[in-house]
């Protein structure tokens, strides 16, 4: 399994900064999850003040592609293929967390699901099934 | 219905400057249609220069809640409950559209088929299916 | 591409008697897309006498497949990775129609828009997409 | 809550004999989450003897619609809007199990994370996220 810093340095060395899929923290690996955070600045908003959808989508996707790569390796060419989320509770500006959990890691299809929460892991603000193609 | 001019100037007031949310041009509105352009940038794109599935996300739930403002007016509290998209082809590094269309405008949900395309609307580069509450 | 009639023989050598799964008509084949109707029975419905949830998806799934197979030929190992549907309107007790239209046929996924209905192919009773994992 | 005999009593006296929807036992009604299991018949197979794709759904909807109305009382109303399934691994012919757990449950949608599983929970057979609209 990668490290923290080894998962971090690839996505920093990968992505550009200032996207949601660059600017998040790794807090944790562990076997079969994942969990990011990340701390919304103003274009991370929409009216009202509270966290875009957008953004929740890109740091979901982010986290699944995550878990995948601390298991498979930095294999830069898993796509996702769908993605399906519910948007369940506003999520406020300040610092969120993204836990991803691995429902199936295959050998063409991986299958996570993420929850993105705020106060508490048990208060879900949106849940994500995120499904990647694995290259052969 | 709204006109193009007047969802584009809803949405120039109700949204900041530099989101993919914004940042788009509204081609066309018809009745239980609208369709969208988008001119990615740096920001837009994911390594190997294809568009991000963030940004892709992003321009789906875009043209979800501008067809449905078209017909029902610029009630900004409309918010998306689900998301699905299934990614199929990468996009490239150029204009892209977004044709969404209305599958049912009810009194508390609103549901709209979305497709992403770039050389034309045949050749779906994204799927996505986009559900909103709309308040009472 | 299979013809109705080869695809009829298919699916009733391979399911049993008594699913919506074999108990429906092939109603068209097209490039890209086919075209099937079921004729509910008591086992279809639900209380109120509108047509179940499984049953519409039962049916989603079948014309997915169906679409799959009359244009990569009977391969019966092709299984549903994933399925998404939105129940929009209710779906009376009588006969009902699937369209499914391919929207990627890759080698390892293929992925199909379904629409449910009734009284007209614009009165959008379901919609769904499926993604089938193809066999190497 | 309601208790599993008023919730068996329920299904019983709403839904026809024959059918996944109630051919089910309720193993466990606890906040938040209900447990089901269901033995599969001739009924619910496809060619090669696994558990079809429209019988676990048929689960899956029903375990989200148990875990509902434990919480808010017998409301038959309730319909399902939305409902997305990832297969990840085969379902034997013998009896699984459908854990739906509450993700929120709002005045108006309920949404339900339900884990399809055999052996363990922990190897997830499916997983399905689910929508409900519940009348006003």
């Amino acid at each position: 399994m990668m490290s923290v810093s080894e998962l971090a340095a690839f996505f920093a060395q990968a992505f550009p900064v200032g996207q949601v899929e660059r600017d998040h923290d790794i807090v944790e690996i562990k076997p079969g999850s994942v969990l990011l955070q990340f701390e919304p600045d103003a274009a991370s908003l929409r009216p009202g003040g509270i966290v875009s959808g957008p953004t929740q989508m890109g740091l979901a996707d982010r986290a699944a592609y995550a878990v995948i790569l601390a298991h498979i390796g930095p294999v830069a060419m898993a796509v996702t293929s769908n993605l399906n989320i519910s948007f369940l509770r506003p999520v406020a500006n300040r610092r969120f967390h993204a836990q991803a959990t691995l429902l199936k890691l295959g050998r063409r299809l991986a299958t996570v699901d993420v929850r993105l929460w705020q106060d508490s892991p048990a208060e879900v603000l949106a849940q994500a099934t995120v499904t990647y193609a694995i290259p052969a």
